[in-house]
C-alpha cells in the first residue's frame, strides 16, 4: 500500500515538516516541505525555560502541520527536537501541552542522537566512505567523524548559526574583530577532539547554512545543474561566497541571489563555522548534503523494520527503487545490462577503449534506467529519460556522474547528444563527451539484442579481425529478427565509434 | 490492479503492436510501439489471394511480437486486420494459420467498423464536435462525417498510399499527369457522396501518411513543440509539403527529415489524397490525430465495460487521470480550483480584466495539474510542471491551451516564466504572455488560500475600493495562518498584474 509519512524537526531555527510519499515498493520522496523560522532559541529567558510566547508560537505552528498532515492523510508523524528543547528546564511541560493541543509528540533527541541522524542520512544517500559529516543547526553543530561508512566518533558542540551571531556579533554588519573572534572561539572548540585532527578528507556538510552556501555560489557560478545534494564546494570557494557577503548590510543581503530571506542575518556566522571546520580539519573539499537530521530520522522509521538503517548500496537501491517507480520492465533493463557490460568488457579486451571501472557504472546505470521516460510519452521518450535522470535524486551520484549517465541512456545520435548536452557545457569535457557517444552506441547495440524484451540472446562474443569486429550471439534468433533488424539501424554508429564494421553472427543455442 | 493491454493492427502496409499500459485508476499510456513494414497487400495475388510467402511474413512478424507480449505479460491482446485481408479470398485459413502458430486471434474489420474506430479514437482524445475524419491506409481510406461528436456518415474508400501508388505512378518520380490523373481519380471517387459536399469544417486525419505530413512540416517550421497530435495545418501549408517532395528522387527522399524511409515511396500518394480531400469539401484546416484506429480499438476494450465507448468530457477525464496518475491531492486541487475561478470572476466583475471562458479553461486545468511536477522532485517543482504538462498528451487540447495551461500552472514570477516561455516564443503573442502573468499570480494566491491543503478558506469576496482590492476571506484561520503567510509573498505579484493592492480581510464561518 502506498503511504505518506511525516517527520517534524524543531530546531532552534526553524519548525519544519516534512511529508514523504512511500511506494510499498519502490522510490519514496518528499511531496511537500514546509518550515517556520520561530528562532525557537531566542525564546529561552534566562533560567533557561521557554517562554510562554514561545510556547504559542510553536503551537499555532504545529497547528497548520497538524491540518497539512491530515489533509495527505499522512499515517504517521515522527516529532524530533534538537538542542533548544534539550536545553530547556521546563521540557517535559512544553512537549506535554504541545501533546495536549495539537496531538504530536516529540522526542528530544540528545547531542549523539543528533549527529547519528545527520550521519545516516547522509552515507543513505552519498557514497561516502571516509570523511566527516557536519550539521549545522541553529544552537548546536553536530560532527561526525565517518570510515567505513560506520559513525566512529561524533560531537554535538553547543552552538549554532543563531546562538553565535547573538553572542559574538553586536551591529548588522559584524566587524573584521568579531570576525576573528568568533573563528578563534569555534577553533577552540575544535581543539579537544583529537580525532578532527591532521585528516584530509572530505567534509560533508548539512542544515539550512549549508544549503544557502551552495546556492550562492551556484548562482554565481550560473551553475547548469539543478541540484544542491551532493554538490561540491572547493575551500576557495567557500571563502569566496564569505567575502562577498561579509561586508554586505542588511539591505544588500536581502538581493542576494540563493539567499533565503529568513537566514540572512544568521548565515555568516553558520559560513565561519564551515571555514573554522575546514582550516582545522585541513580538508580542501566540502560537499552539502540535502539530506539531513529529518531524512535520517525517516529512513531509520522506514527501514529498521528491514535489515537495519543502513543502506547496502546506495547507488543500486537507488536504480531498483526507480525501475519500480517507473515501470521498468526489470528483466529487460537487466539483461540489457548484462550484454552492454559484456560488449563492453570485450571490447576493452580487444584494445578498442581504455575505460574502466567508472565508466562500466555509467553504463550499466544507463542501461538499467534508458526506459523510465517511457511514462512521460512513448514520443521522445529518450529526452524524458535524460530530463528525468538529470532532475531526479539519484542517490550515490555526483552531478557530473547523472548528467553522464543521462546522456548515454538517452543516446540516439551525435546531434541529439549534443542538443541534449549544450545547457550543461561546462560540465563536461570533450573527452566526456567522446566516452558518451561510444557507450551510447554500446547501449544502442544491446538493447537491440534485446528488442522484443524477452531475453533471447543469452550469450555475446565480440572477436576482431582485421578489418571488422565480429559478434557472435547466441539465442533462438536469426538474422530476420526484430533484434536482428534493429541492430541493423545501429551498426553505422558503432562503426563511427569505434573504427571498424559490425558483422553479426547467428547461433543456435 | 494495473496491467498491461495490446492491439495488432494488421494493416496492408504494416503490421503493428502497440502495448498500452493501464492503472486500476487514472492514465493508460504507451509502453512500446512497434511496426514491421510488411505491405501485405503486396501479396495479393491475381486471384485475391495472399500467397505463401505473405504468410509466411506475418507468422514471422507475430512470433516476435508474441515474444514482446508475454514478456511485458499483456494480459489480452486485440487483433483486427484491414482491407487486404477484408479483400482476401483465403482469409479463413490464413488467419486460422496465423491462431494456430501465433495464437493470436485477429477479426476482420468492415470497412464501416475501421472508419469507427477511427472516428473513436479521435473523439476521445480531441475535441471535435463538427467535422470530417479520415484514415489513410495502405489499401483504404475511410471517411467520417462528425456532428455533435457522433458518427452520421461514413465510407470506407476501396484506395490507399500503397495502391494508388501501384495504380498510378509508374516510375520513381510521379510525373505531371500522373499526379493529376491520380488526384481527378480520388475526386471522382468522392462525388457520390453528397455529405462530403460543401462543408467548411476541419478534416482531423490520421494514418502514417498523415503523421509523415506533419513531422516533415514541423521540420520544415522548425515548431518548438514537440507533439503531433492536435497538430494544425492549413490547406496552403499541405500544398507546401507536397511541392517541396513531388519532384525528389528516391535518394533525396531519404533525406528529408521527419520523413520515416519505409514510407518515401508511398507517401506522395497519401498526401495527394488529403488535398483532394481538402479541396473537395472546401475545408482550410487540416488536424493532425495521432491516434487512429488502434486506439480506437483500445478505447472500446477499455471503455465498454463503463458507460460506453465515448468519454463524456475529454477534457475533464484527461485531467482526472493526469492527477491520479501523479498522486496529485484531488480535494486541495479543486479547491484551488474552485479559489480560483471565483476569483476570476469577481476580478471581471469589478472591471479588472476581460477574459473570457477560454482563459478561464485554462486556468481551471492549471489550479488542478500545478502539483504534478512534484512527482520528479520538489526542488524546483514548478519546472517539473512545466515540463510535464508540455510533454504528457493533455487530451482535448490545442498546443497552445497546453503551452498556456503549463505556463500558468508552473508561473512564479516573470522572469522564470520568460525563461521557460523561452523555447517556444513563436507560439506565444505578447498578449498571451500578459494574460499567463495574470492568471499566474491568481493561482499563486488561490494556491496560497489553500496553502495547508485542507479547505480553511471556504468562501472569497473581491471588492474594488478606490485605491485597492479588498479580499474577505471566511473560514477558521486568521491572519497568523500558513495561508495568511503565503499571501503575503505573493501580494506584491497581484499588484503588479492588476494594478491595487491587495488587502485582506479574514472572517469566521
Amino acid at each position: 500500500m502506498d503511504k505518506y509519512r511525516a517527520v517534524i524537526d524543531m530546531g532552534s531555527n526553524s519548525v519544519r515538516l516534512v511529508i514523504y510519499y512511500e511506494a510499498a515498493e519502490g522510490a519514496s520522496y518528499e511531496v511537500d516541505n514546509i518550515k517556520n523560522t520561530i528562532r525557537l532559541n531566542t525564546f529561552l529567558n534566562e533560567r533557561n525555560e521557554i517562554v510562554e510566547q514561545g510556547i504559542a508560537e510553536v503551537i499555532r505552528v504545529l497547528t497548520q502541520y497538524r491540518q497539512l498532515c491530515e489533509a495527505r492523510a499522512v499515517s504517521s508523524v515522527t516529532g524530533v527536537a534538537t538542542a533548544t528543547v534539550r536545553k530547556a528546564r521546563n521540557k517535559e511541560g512544553f512537549l506535554r501541552r504541545i501533546r495536549e493541543v495539537t496531538g504530536f509528540s516529540f522526542r528530544v533527541l540528545s547531542g549523539e542522537e543528533e549527529a547519528y541522524y545527520g550521519y545516516l542520512a547522509v552515507v543513505n544517500s552519498m557514497c561516502v566512505t571516509e570523511g566527516f559529516t557536519i550539521d549545522i543547526g541553529g544552537a548546536s553543530s553536530e560532527l561526525v567523524r565517518v570510515s567505513d561508512r560506520r559513525l566512529i566518533e561524533s560531537h554535538s558542540f553547543p552552538f549554532g548559526a543563531v546562538t553565535l551571531t547573538r553572542q559574538f556579533f553586536q551591529g548588522e554588519i559584524p566587524t573584521m574583530e568579531e570576525l576573528v573572534a568568533l573563528e578563534k572561539y569555534i577553533t577552540a572548540q575544535f581543539t579537544s577532539y583529537t580525532w578532527l585532527r591532521g585528516k584530509e578528507l572530505p567534509i560533508v556538510g548539512m542544515g539550512g547554512t549549508v544549503r544557502n552556501l551552495a546556492k550562492i555560489h551556484q548562482k554565481m557560478m550560473r551553475y547548469p545543474f539543478a541540484s544542491l545534494h551532493h554538490y561540491e564546494m572547493k575551500k576557495y570557494q567557500v571563502d569566496a561566497v564569505f567575502h562577498h557577503l561579509k561586508d554586505l548590510s542588511p539591505m544588500q543581503m536581502q538581493g542576494v541571489e540563493g539567499l533565503s530571506k529568513e537566514r540572512a542575518d544568521i548565515v555568516i556566522a553558520g559560513i565561519v563555522i564551515i571555514k573554522a571546520l575546514l582550516s582545522y580539519i585541513g580538508s580542501e573539499r566540502f560537499i552539502v548534503s540535502n539530506k539531513g537530521l529529518r531524512d535520517g530520522v525517516y529512513m531509520e522509521s522506514r527501514l529498521k523494520a528491514k535489515s537495519g538503517a543502513l543502506v547496502k548500496d546506495v547507488i543500486e537501491e537507488g536504480i531498483r527503487a526507480l525501475m519500480i517507480h517507473y515501470k521498468v520492465n526489470v528483466l529487460h533493463a537487466q539483461h540489457v545490462d548484462y550484454l552492454c557490460c559484456t560488449l563492453f568488457e570485450q571490447l576493452a579486451t580487444e584494445g578498442l577503449h581504455r575505460y574502466g571501472t567508472e565508466e562500466r557504472l555509467l553504463l550499466s546505470i544507463a542501461a538499467r534506467l534508458h526506459d523510465i521516460g517511457r511514462t512521460i510519452n512513448l514520443g521522445e521518450w529518450q529526452q524524458h529519460t535524460f530530463y528525468l535522470m538529470v532532475h531526479v535524486l539519484l542517490p550515490g551520484l555526483t552531478h557530473k556522474q547523472r548528467l553522464l549517465a543521462a546522456l548515454i541512456a538517452s543516446y540516439k545520435g551525435s546531434k541529439r547528444m549534443q542538443q541534449l548536452a549544450a545547457s550543461y557545457e561546462s560540465m563536461i569535457t570533450e573527452g566526456e563527451q567522446q566516452m558518451v557517444e561510444q557507450l551510447g552506441a554500446l547501449l544502442l547495440i544491446g538493447r537491440a539484442l534485446d528488442r522484443t524484451e524477452s531475453q533471447q540472446v543469452s550469450e555475446v562474443m565480440l572477436m576482431r579481425t582485421s578489418d571488422a569486429i565480429m559478434m557472435h550471439c547466441r539465442g533462438n534468433i536469426d538474422g530476420r529478427s526484430l533484434e536482428a533488424k534493429t541492430l541493423e539501424e545501429h551498426k553505422k554508429k558503432f562503426k563511427k565509434q569505434f573504427g571498424f564494421p559490425l558483422q553479426i553472427e547467428w547461433m543456435k543455442p
